[in-house]
């Protein structure tokens, strides 16, 4: 069954276009909104999160509609004739906002805004949330493990584990987060990046004996040869073959890369390893390991000295695990010229009213101090002071992207240059700090009278 | 940057194509190989996986290529000339041989088996792994919600929260385990299957007031109306709110089909909800609750007594939080007509060697007792006796789909059909059994004598 998945009009949630069609038909449609994407909760127990996905959902939104198909679909479920014409003819016209893709961000500020009809910013709720809960949060991800890697190199070996066709934004996410090279040939392509792999089981499984499989895979790759060594067994039989291998290499000009470790006890098996390699004379081959690795793991690894050379990280970095998802959400905050609110049974869960901008402020020393969240209209004055950021910048003009559109090799320099500037306590795998975010005093008065006046209105009927 | 995500050759990660170069060029491309997908542990701490993605893998298997722009990125990586021929007229020709879509599996037995040329099964590796754990793992974790939720509607709101593209196959995921409907607008084209929904805080802020809101949805959907009821204060405005507007619908014949509670203590406020509105005569309104749910917190306000009577699920479910993937692996079995093993640290990860069938028995009562691993050819008399199921069943003939194509409602029914054949404490949401699943003697028999060969060998050589 065929599908253009990266751009269907009908990859939302019925009450999306349950709502649009009630704007239109209630002849509110081409009213302009303001919608903020922003999340709550830092994941991992982190201190910040990486921007990721802007580049996505900006392909999203300009390719995304519905299909006659999609249409002939949308009648069987009861949507009308005149609303249904309406989509045949949709194409998103808003103005986006955005931080940059691979920037340092925190709970409660605006990543994204989306000024726009309300029609328009109604229907690409999903994929918004949908594409930057989960690219941030697999980028956030890897930045950690990044940090754990040291300058160790970083593999993301995630495709297997990953979930579905989620898995081509997992690497991207995992490269724009801090992973050297992916193991997944179609963001290699698609996104110019480094690829990086060794050899299976079934290789070494497919000839008579281990020595043979190493043999004819020297033979074939003899400049790029990194050798599995747990087929049958990692120190009796693995890294026997692989030594007696390497010296048939040398013989020809050649050296063998690696080794490959993929269970067993790390610190143990690494030290044994590298010590038989060295007595062989083998001090240029690197070891990698792989296996059920994630931040902590190897943190645990190096401290205890495990001299393991590159990290091959799949299953908890391309899910996500242990949290799985960002707890993003993108709430209505101006609507016909006025801000709105929502309250909540939690007064950490009201949202702040207004069309905004975060400003962010930088010591002398280039390290971030604290974010400011404004109102709009106060940015002229708050930005005429130095050291001082404005985040939120244009991205899309009328539905047109009018921002640079950097490569995948710049958002994660980009997001390597600010994760450099965020306090060091701030990066810790686990913070018991949190980065200052406050609210300009003209936003804290806006809210506070808004939930005033609800308050009042309620209490008034009681 | 558009791209054929579901039928791309290159969704795959680079040592695949590194292996079958090797095989390749070693001129044993087209031996025969048997790999074996299957998992080792069981998520949620549950006594069951619900297996899932058989169609989404075939499709793949009936599509996949590699285009011409691939190869051209293949060249860049240095892959050679005859082998990128090969590619160009890449097909999948094999016989794979599948439990259903839907069916209760246990680990460490074949779920899938692929008999292939080992170039085309080695190709395909990291797309069998992909799909099948991400979609077993979601339509095992909707089983236990559904289990939770006992009668009550169980509607799969994850699309937000799912991993990218990945939302599509986690609602059809959702739904083959057990969700009555999703609000996945793509889901419900493609695969026929409910859909549903209600209308989200932007709504109601982008009204004067919340009564207003309300009474306009009322208006656009007199026949399926549901009202969010906690914008600004749920039992002080949403629900009185909503009972003035129940009382004006009924005015006109219609009845409100519902509220929905998305903060707070649902216990207290779907008690409290539910006496306002039975006090104004609206028995007949049903309570939606929807907000961090997982099984674990819809079975304590079940069993605190929450009137809730239908469970809108969203993060927890399409990421299938906590464990976020199944550990499934492919691995091979059988090269050139003969069994192969692969050893491990520890004895229980050692491979089972052969080519296998997996014979599961019913009792009396028709539920299940065990499954037996046997080797192929120990088939015919095994299946001489009653009350024994054969659960590997050939789904390709040389590449081409040859079983029946179950749609997703099929699929689910048979999921239920099967569950019901799973004794009750397996069942529970944490259990302390385990399935029985024995290897027969033959293939024990068959295990031992290769790992003591190989160990023989390696100890010879010490």
């Amino acid at each position: 069954m065929s599908h253009s998945l990266t751009h269907s009009g009908l990859y939302t949630d019925l009450y999306e276009l349950t709502m649009a069609q009630g704007y239109f038909r209630a002849g509110k449609a081409n009213k302009q909104a303001s919608f903020d994407y922003f999340f709550r909760k830092l994941p991992f127990g982190g201190g910040y999160v990486i921007n990721a996905g802007l580049s996505d959902l900006l392909a999203y939104l300009t390719e995304v509609k519905f299909t006659s198909d999609d249409l002939q679909y949308l009648k069987s479920q009861k949507f009308q004739g005149d609303f249904l014409d309406y989509l045949e003819q949709f194409r998103f016209t808003g103005n986006v906002y955005s931080m940059r893709e691979g920037e340092v961000v925190f709970p409660n500020e605006p990543v994204l805004r989306v000024n726009a009809p309300i029609i328009e910013a109604q229907i690409i709720e999903t994929v918004v949330l949908n594409i930057l809960n989960f690219e941030s949060l697999i980028a956030t991800k890897a930045s950690r493990i990044r940090k754990a890697c040291g300058n160790r190199s970083f593999m993301d070996f995630g495709l297997r584990r990953a979930h579905g066709w989620g898995g081509l934004q997992a690497s991207k996410a995992a490269l724009i987060g801090g992973a050297d090279s992916t193991s997944n040939l179609l963001c290699g392509k698609l996104y110019e990046v480094p690829v990086a792999g060794t050899q299976a089981h079934s290789w070494i499984e497919s000839y008579d004996s281990e020595l043979e499989a190493f043999h004819a895979f020297a033979t074939l790759y003899p400049n790029h040869c990194i050798l599995l060594v747990d087929t049958y067994d990692t120190l009796r039989s693995g890294i026997p073959n692989a030594i007696q291998v390497a010296k048939t290499m040398e013989e020809t000009g050649h050296r063998l890369a690696g080794i490959r470790l993929d269970s067993g006890d790390f610190v143990t098996l690494s030290k044994k390893s590298r010590e038989m390699l060295d007595k062989a004379g083998l001090g240029y081959v690197r070891i990698v390991a792989s296996n059920k690795l994630d931040e902590y793991e190897i943190e645990r690894l190096l401290a205890k000295n495990a001299p393991v050379d590159s990290f091959g990280v799949g299953t908890s970095l391309s899910t996500g695990n242990p949290d799985g998802a960002l707890d993003g959400v993108y709430k209505l905050s101006s609507f016909d010229g006025q801000a709105r609110i929502k309250l909540s049974e939690s007064t950490e869960k009201i949202l702040l009213p207004g069309k905004k901008q975060v400003i962010r402020s930088i010591d002398i020393s280039g390290c971030f101090m604290e974010d400011l969240i404004v109102l709009e209209d106060e940015v002229t004055t708050q930005n005429d002071r130095a050291l001082k950021e404005i985040l939120l910048n244009q991205v899309t003009i009328d539905g047109s992207v009018c921002h640079s559109d950097y490569n995948l090799t710049e958002i994660s320099e980009y997001c390597t240059e600010r994760l450099s500037k965020l306090p060091g306590k701030l990066k810790e795998l686990t913070v018991s700090e949190t980065y200052p975010v406050r609210l300009s005093k003209k936003l804290e008065t806006l809210k506070n009278s808004m939930v005033n006046t609800i308050f009042q209105n309620i209490d008034e009927k009681d």
